[in-house]
């Protein structure tokens, strides 16, 4: 029969490193069964419990060390739980000896001047105070710590944008800077291929595979998971693209996150197409709109995106610069069949917005009123909806020509995309129909485009070389299948792409790197490792972890 | 000035042909610049209003027949409107002539007894009955209507299951049967592709495509739109897939629609990965989980589906057949990393079921308690939630150990994947944790799998080749990217197919196709000019179009 005894400290601060060292030690000892060390927050003490840790009469705090020790009989638990203080007080011995450990970020930037880093992993609830005074230092920020709120992110990286610095996170777990890593990060040999992901391991997966297949590391440059949140708009991705883009190095940017919301993807997609180089995207999850548009390639996993960069870098590719001529009025699709529309407004829905259609993919795409198209807008003719007594757009044209006309009296209309299919049951002869209300519009609106699909074969009894020079007689761009005219008006429509206040210093990244250390120790270990410079501040929260007086002192400093 | 009148028939039928032709009639005589001849739904009179053709005093019934005109003066719409009984009297000629005219379905299956097929192109209202009775009398039934009640659809395609027969539709656009295009379809070359869509463009714009690259089609099943929702659980797909895979023909099998339900999704893999041949896949806008997963590839646009199709046409794949080895227990996924969670979860969505997650794709993927997994599972340690006051997993192992042995009671588990991230700043050694435990749990379970996903580089402190081979000693398949785990366990793990009650006759479908065709003439006509048999039914609604008359007639019926 085993037996549980437990300590509760109330309110004290205490690395997670000591922690876990504590449990290791109680574990270590005569007759202990098991323990646990946790901060009693309720997802702990859950873990706790499905440990068989926790006896229901336990009452904590959330801010409560809870430590519990399970032995053999109850002078074991007894003793274990007697040998706490000391085995607190026992330190792990540094890797690396530093002789004097300043106490304050200031005292380290005295002890370390050069430093332009600073990496922070202290508890959540402490980080963004200690990110704000790096930055009002001047230095960069890899936050490492989790549990900060997004309105501190928020407001930690419009400081840090307006003073052309980064912060990379919070929770951001991995970066490779100028060579070397910061918090987790694999050893990949350097070279031309620069990559921004969001949080940590897709960066550290895509980096290894990468080396693996022999390319090489200019930099990492991590984000945050949150940070294409459309709350935070993608400050740090869009700095890290700015940086990434000047020539010559990195030859290629990879560009890796979970799938962003639909505007930040547009926004982000719009800065990488203006880039004069190569972009291997991966929105894991994100349905890809083509494998390649332009300078972008779409991956659909992490292995596919370092294969296509690796490839990229070693073989120069020709004729990837493409250069965007924008087209500021709307685009308006007109189709006949369903499955078309819903493959244009999935090309389009990463490159044009807003963006609307009687068959969205989302419903924040729905057009109010079908009859009445709004920014960019892509209609299925063929929907229930128009059909009831009326023959299908491609038996009957009237429909469409009356729709054409309506879309080309809206000034603020630059395109009109349509399809002509063919075949079995279709009208004989549409471009007989279509062509001269093009012409007769065009001839109005010199200026006003149209793209045409003719979907058909030889075969069809339509003879598609005269549907298709009817159309081009009138005027019209004609393509043979839908994902090419897509791709090419994705890239001619798209948002223009203004650049940041104040961008970051990219001399300066290239500087050695040298970084200031608040938190966990090993990351301080990993940097002397690599042979950068480093200072580990022997940080401790204010007023020693008791948040009642480290208001009351923050209030006092004000 | 323009004058607008207008005429209003109540609850009288027209066939949509004729009210098209109405309309043109109108707009050929003299002084009449516009007109509208529709049934007066609410979308058509909204039409009408958005070309200036409705006044504001019109009212009407949705089923009443409006017919307006807009002429230059008062007597030449006068005159317009004096001509619509002459100009509704005329019929346009038949381009094939058909010496009698059966008027109902019984007639002309005694006109052609061969006809396997009965195309319907009736009102939506009436399209659900025609069909019963040609289901009654054992036809295929190729549903072109729309606007066909989802009850209606699941009754008949419930009744054709059970009898062998197949339901394209309603709101199929188009098939090729045999060589013979049903409703919209191009003239392409027979071949050895067999094709399912779900209404129209989609199937057009592949079959296309693919004559276009010289490939050549053997059939394209069409469905219906709705066939994917969950409520009619993709019967006709599920049929068509049965129809296509016995060998020899078609050598290729592509698979086109908009994204079904996930679970339709899931059901629809497992029977495609059942068939011993190559099958392409686009679910437009659904992220595809690999390029290939054994003998299934996946196309992210119609462009795509066709040229992969053409390509494994003409080249024999090898080793695609892929013989499923069924895994009945659950998987459970433990990752220190949150991307590679998600990307595993992007994986499994596709071919595991129930899934759920910490870290979800979409809502009803969530895990109700992430310390209890459900079904398979994948758990992102790395969290916020686990987070507070601990180390992270890729430092710490003692939250993984302890989930993993909590997984491993779990008799219904039977493979536990996980990562190991290696590099700066993770644990100096973290198979020497994890081994002795996996060592531990697979002797008191010998059948239990462990899969580990290794993400580092020979550079990295840990040493790379160390840690793989004490995860292999303790019997650990070891994979170095986390596609290749998912590719793999996708086909391990899944659904076991069972067949439908009643396969269709395949024999019956390589007859010569004949058909009896019920609405659109044009089909009539579409058909003999391919060289098809069929009968064309001089079909009008019952009781004249009256619909409470109709009704009565129904009730007396039975």
């Amino acid at each position: 029969m085993t037996v549980i005894k437990w300590n509760v400290r109330a309110g004290a601060y205490y690395d997670s490193v000591v922690l876990m060292q504590l449990q290791r030690g109680l574990l270590g000892l005569p007759g202990v069964v098991d323990a646990g060390v946790v901060m009693a927050t309720q997802a702990n003490r859950d873990l706790l419990a499905a440990n068989n840790l926790l006896p229901e009469s336990i009452t904590t705090n959330p801010d409560d060390l809870l430590i519990v020790v399970k032995a053999d009989d109850d002078s074991s638990a007894a003793d274990a739980i007697g040998k706490v203080d000391e085995l607190l007080a026992r330190r792990k011995p540094s890797g690396v000896s530093q002789d004097f450990r300043p106490r304050s970020l200031n005292g380290a930037v005295k002890q370390l001047p050069e430093a332009n880093w600073v990496l922070i992993s202290v508890p959540g609830r402490y980080a963004a105070g200690v990110a704000r005074e790096a930055l009002e230092l001047g230095k960069h920020v890899f936050l490492y710590s989790d549990n900060v709120s997004l309105e501190d992110e928020i407001a930690l990286k419009k400081t840090a944008r307006e003073k052309g610095l980064l912060v990379m996170g919070p929770d951001c777990g991995t970066a490779i800077i100028n060579g070397i890593g910061l918090g987790f990060a694999n050893r990949v040999r350097r070279g031309s291929i620069g990559l921004v992901g969001a949080s940590g391991t897709g960066l550290q997966a895509v980096t290894t595979h990468i080396h693996n297949l022999g390319g090489g590391i200019s930099h990492a440059i991590g984000t945050g998971g949150r940070d294409l949140k459309s709350d935070v708009s993608a400050i740090t991705r869009h700095q890290a693209l700015d940086l990434l883009a000047p020539e010559p190095e990195p030859k290629v940017i990879v560009l890796i996150s979970k799938p962003p919301s639909p505007e930040v993807a547009i926004a982000l997609l719009s800065a990488a197409q203006s880039i004069p180089k190569p972009v291997v995207i991966d929105f894991i999850g994100y349905p890809p709109p083509a494998h390649k548009l332009g300078n972008l390639h779409f991956a659909i996993s992490l292995n596919e995106a370092a294969e296509i960069a690796v490839n990229l870098s070693q073989h120069v590719e020709e004729g990837f610069s493409f250069h965007k001529q924008p087209n500021h009025g709307y685009l308006r699709g007109l189709f006949s069949g369903g499955t078309l529309a819903y493959e244009a407004m999935l090309g389009f829905q990463t490159t044009l917005s807003p963006l609307y259609s009687n068959g969205p993919i989302t419903s924040n795409q729905t057009l109010k009123d079908p009859l009445h198209s709004e920014g960019h807008t892509i209609i299925d003719l063929g929907d229930e909806f128009f059909m009831v007594g009326r023959l299908h757009p491609m038996i009957d044209n009237d429909l469409r020509i009356r729709r054409m006309r309506q879309e080309a009296a809206d000034s603020e209309v630059s395109l009109i995309l349509f399809d002509v299919v063919l075949g079995e049951g279709s009208h004989p002869n549409p471009a007989s129909e279509l062509a001269p209300v093009i012409a007769d519009l065009k001839s109005k609106r010199p200026e006003l485009e149209f793209v045409a699909v003719v979907i058909g074969t030889e075969g069809d009894f339509q003879n598609i070389d005269a549907q298709i020079n009817q159309l081009t007689a009138a005027g019209v761009v004609v393509y043979r299948t839908l994902a090419n005219a897509v791709n090419l008006l994705s890239m001619v429509f798209g948002q223009v792409v203004t650049s940041a206040d104040m961008p970051v210093n990219l001399e300066q990244l290239k500087q050695p790197l040298a970084a200031i250390n608040v938190g966990l120790e090993s990351f301080y270990d990993s940097l002397i490792s690599q042979g950068a410079q480093a200072v580990h501040v022997e940080w401790r929260p204010p007023a020693g972890g008791n948040e009642k007086l480290a208001a009351l002192l923050a209030k006092m400093k004000k």
